[in-house]
This record gives C-alpha cells, sequence and structure tokens, in this order.
C-alpha cells in the first residue's frame, strides 16, 4: 500500500484537520464528536442541511458545506458509516430554528445510523435518501440501489432551495424531486485500496474493467475487458438515460466524476465522450460538471450521472455557491 | 495501459473537446494551430497573458484560462512542447494592443519553441521563465531549475495586475519577483504513463518513493524508502524552505498540489503535516491551496510549493478570479 500517512488510526484526522486549517475562511472543524460545519452556523431561521457517510470520498460531504449547499457534513471512518451520536451532535449545533434536513446516500449502515441519529437528534427534523446508481438492485452494503456521485445534485439543489427560505418539508420535497430525477453509473478500471485493509479491495486484470462498480468497490453489473471511451461511455449512457427516460429537449445536467486515481485529462475525455451521446440522441446539455467529487480513495475510474432539469432547477443550479470543492457566483 | 480512452494519436483533441464545451462560459478552443483562449477575447488595451507548454498537467494550463489569470494556452502533444507557430497564432488572437506576456516553465523544448514563437509574433511581447523547483540543478529536459507547480502562482499573481492594467514590463517585471520568492518540490510513490508509449516512464518498488521527482518523471535527488507523510512533508518542506530563506513574519503561500492519481484525502493530510512543519519553525501560512494543479498524468505523488507574501501580494492573490480550474470573489 503507497499512500501519504503516517498511522493508519489517525489518517482522518489528520486529513480533516488539514481540510479545515485550508478552508477556515469556509468552515470549523469539531471533536467529540467530530463534524464540520459551516463557519458562522447556525444560520436563525433557515433549514440546516447536514449530510454525511464513510470517508475515502472525498470532497464529499465536507467539501461541499458552505453558503448554498451543506450546513454540515459528518465523516465517518473510512467507507464505515459515521454514528448516531455525531449525527445529533451535528444537529444541535446547526439547527437554526427552522429543522435541520439529514441527506444520506443509501446504504444499510448510513440507514441504520441516521435513523437512530434522527431519533437521537433534539431538534425538528427530515431525511433525504439519495439512490441514484442504476447499475445494480441491492449490493455488498445496499438494498435497493446505491447513492453515489447524484447526491452532489440533491445537496447543490437543496441547498439552494434551504439559503432561499424553503420550509423543511418543502426542502425534503425538493430533494426527493432531485433524486428521482438522477442517475448515475460508474466503471472501475483499477481497485481502492483501504488503509486499514492494507491491500486492494478487489483483483483485476490489467485487461479488465468493473462496469457498474460501488464507491466503495462493491461489484457492479459485470467484469469486462477494457474498451475505448466512447464504448465505455456508451454502456454507461445507455443504461442511465434508458432508466432516467428523460422528456425530450429537456435540459440535463451532465456530471463526470473521478474516482481519485483518475487525472482530469481523462475525465474531460470521458465528457467529451458522453457528450456526443447525448448529441446523437437529441439529448440536451444544459449544464456540465467534470472533477473528482465522489470518489472512492485512489481507485482508477469514474462514474456519470445525468439529472433532468428545468428552467426553475437550472436557477437554482446556478445560485451563488461558495464551499471548499465547488465555488460560483460569489 | 488502462486509461479512459479511444486512440492514443486522438487523446489531447478529444479530452480537450470536453474541456472547451464544459466551459464554454470561460474559454474558447480554437484549431489549426490548437489553443484555448478567453471567451471574449481579446480583451483591449490589456496585456494578454499566454502560457503552454506539454499536455499531462492539467488542469495547467489551459484550467486556468480566464479573468484574472491567462488569456490563452498552447497545449502541445502529451509531454512535448507546443510549436512556434501555435505560441505566434495565439499572440495574434489574443493581443490586445499592450503586448503580449509568455509564461514559460522552463524545459528546454519549451523554451527553444517559446522563443521562436517570441520571434515569429507580430505582436509586442516579453517573457518570464519559472524555475521554482528545488530539487535538482539540471535534469533530463532541463538545463538549470524546472519550473514546476510554482507557475501556477506566477500565472495567478502576474493575471491579477495584468487585470488591473500593468504594462507589458510591469508584468514581466512582477512575474520574475514572484518566480523568485517562490519555491517547489516533489516526490513520486508511481511513476506516470505516458499514453504513446503504453509503459510506466521508470521502475519503482513497492516499498520506494522518488524524493525530488520532476513533472514527467525525470529522476528527482534520491531513490528513498517510503516514509511516514511527516517525514516526506519534513524532507521537502526543509528543502523548500532552506532555499527559499523566508523573511521571519512574512505571509507565505502553501500549496500542496496533487500528481493526478492522488486522492484528496492524502492531498489534505499532506497540508496538514507541511502546516505543522511550518508552526514548528514559526513560519506564517497566510494563504492556502490544496488540489490537483499541475499533474503528471496518473502519477501518484504530490509536489509542495511555498511562496513569500506580503501584503500587496495578498491583496492580488484574493483578486477575483474566474477559470475553470481555480475561482474565488466573482
Amino acid at each position: 500500500m503507497k499512500k501519504f500517512m503516517n498511522a493508519v488510526n489517525d489518517i482522518l484526522n489528520e486529513s480533516l484537520r488539514g481540510f479545515a486549517a485550508a478552508h477556515a475562511d469556509i468552515v470549523s472543524l469539531h471533536r467529540n464528536p467530530v463534524f464540520v460545519t459551516r463557519a458562522g452556523s447556525p444560520k436563525q431561521g433557515k433549514v440546516a442541511l447536514i449530510s454525511g457517510g464513510g470517508s475515502g470520498h472525498e470532497p464529499l460531504h465536507a467539501g461541499f458545506v458552505g453558503r448554498g449547499m451543506l450546513d454540515a457534513a459528518c465523516p465517518g471512518q473510512v467507507f464505515t458509516s459515521p454514528t448516531p451520536d455525531q449525527m445529533a451532535a451535528t444537529a444541535t449545533a446547526v439547527d437554526g430554528g427552522a429543522g435541520v434536513l439529514f441527506i444520506v446516500k443509501n446504504y444499510s449502515g448510513d440507514m441504520m445510523n441516521f435513523e437512530m441519529g434522527a431519533d437521537m437528534a433534539s431538534v425538528a427534523n427530515a431525511t433525504v435518501v439519495t439512490n441514484d446508481d442504476v447499475a445494480v438492485e441491492n449490493s455488498t452494503y445496499t438494498t435497493g440501489r446505491r447513492g453515489v456521485a447524484g447526491t452532489v445534485v440533491v445537496e447543490r439543489i437543496v441547498g439552494a432551495v434551504a439559503e432561499d427560505g424553503a420550509d423543511l418539508a418543502a426542502c425534503k420535497a425538493r430533494g426527493e424531486r432531485v433524486n428521482q430525477a438522477t442517475r448515475s453509473m460508474g466503471v472501475a478500471l483499477t481497485s481502492c485500496t483501504v488503509p486499514a485493509a492494507g491491500r486492494p479491495t478487489f483483483d483485476i486484470g490489467e485487461k479488465e474493467m468493473e462496469m457498474g462498480v460501488g464507491i466503495h468497490g462493491e461489484p457492479g453489473r459485470r467484469r469486462v475487458a477494457l474498451a475505448p471511451a466512447d464504448e465505455i461511455a456508451r454502456t454507461m449512457m445507455e443504461a442511465i438515460t434508458s432508466d432516467l427516460a428523460p422528456k425530450a429537449g429537456a435540459p440535463l445536467l451532465l456530471l463526470v466524476n473521478g474516482f481519485g486515481g483518475t487525472p482530469l485529462m481523462e475525465l474531460y475525455l470521458m465528457y467529451d465522450a458522453a457528450r456526443r451521446f447525448c448529441a446523437g440522441r437529441n439529448l440536451t446539455v444544459a449544464r456540465s460538471l467534470v472533477g473528482n467529487y465522489t470518489t472512492s480513495l485512489d481507485m482508477a475510474g469514474c462514474s456519470i450521472t445525468v439529472s433532468q432539469f428545468d428552467d426553475e432547477l437550472i436557477g437554482l443550479w446556478d445560485k451563488p455557491l461558495h464551499t471548499a470543492a465547488l465555488r460560483w457566483g460569489c
């Protein structure tokens, strides 16, 4: 295992400390239990958005704490759910009197712990579950579909409406609608290596790829021969668009997300391939995002996410956003 | 070789096409010869900044085209200098009557071609050469020190003064002063793989790292045993700060740059280690940047850059910046 680290048990603390120091203008790091809040929170009268999950997917979620997106993030150990007491303490810390909305990726551990956290929280709360991954129904750690990079879209759109003053019920409803309008699929060229394990999560041949991989290295649809980028993009886009069935002419968000070990040059090449797929099907790409947003440690690979937008969602997407990982309009 | 690609010869074109489509609000892509300009350029009366070099270091340089930074970027093939005709055509395209400043990383091929390009350019021009890498004097492709991630700092600061109306001589002088106040050093855990070669540029053992590596995989100071992050950061920071010899109390920029295959979690951990080194030496970190800015294809590794700032440079650093890879204040 080749990683920049000191002791395995210190990776999360040291990385979070570095993150918080580098972005002290945007976030505050809390200890015992560990969570990250927006600097200056709570904001009175605003619904507070909290997300979280296992670490190893950076910048998800702490990188999305800030104006126009999350109020707080609860990081668990690598690929391990945060604990209910983390979530309850976070809720207390960021509630501004309008309640908190938990945004949870659909993994059994997260679902169980966020449910307990919601019960323990002493403030009004609701939950949105993301499950955008079309690759498989049920998986190693999931009943139903997995929540993956589409979570970023949900966090951003709900973040925008919460900033505009929407109440808790409206934020929850909006999050569920965006999740329903979002589909993703991933592919791995290599495995990730969990630090505590010290070896790759799965074996994969020099000429193979895992089509439909999960963001913890869970098996996908099938192990297939490495293919040209156009063919990979077509397989993913066909799975996504046949499931999403976007309305003719609807403006789409196209997100190409790196898994951590794939350089930007290849991500833009995959974006180009996905975009040409859209052009060939008369699908309109109205907004784009290319980069590492929901990673899987050091895995080489990427996912594609498509969200069906409308004029209102485009307006919300474009609103001022100021987080460590995404910024525009302010 | 596992990469998202179609044909080796199409990688650059397809990646650039994806980049330009994803950021059509910021950049325009030109063909025959290939270069990337700010959308809406030239800007009359403003000195135009042009950088470029071999591809494979994304987002450098095209990702830094935009308000507050570059006016244009000339991408060469992977790890290969762009050609003089590219540079001359770019200069003509972006000159707004105040001349163009070429910002060139110190590699023999780039130096030769940019010199020819400057001669061929039909507009007033000057050149700033970056050579911030303290690892070695002379190298595989370089006489003197290599220009690496410190180039980003030069491009940003000169971009800010050019935006403010500085003339060509002032932009050149400012670029040279920032370069002189900037030092970097890198370390590789793995090699990169150049697509046309199809195999890793160098062999490295499972428990080895290359200390002082160049951004094309050039040898560094020595091949050493993999060490804890704190020790790696200390070695790099000692080399950087002993060479830079910052004034007591001077505000520093601390940049931890990923080489393409290293996840953000590890980069923030390295930033934390470098920051603790600074705290132990009474060095003041005033501004920070952590991410993939000057990469080496899929290499796992990172570099650290330190620039000695002052109040004026901090003010310039903070000015509105709107590029694909870096945005703040607008």
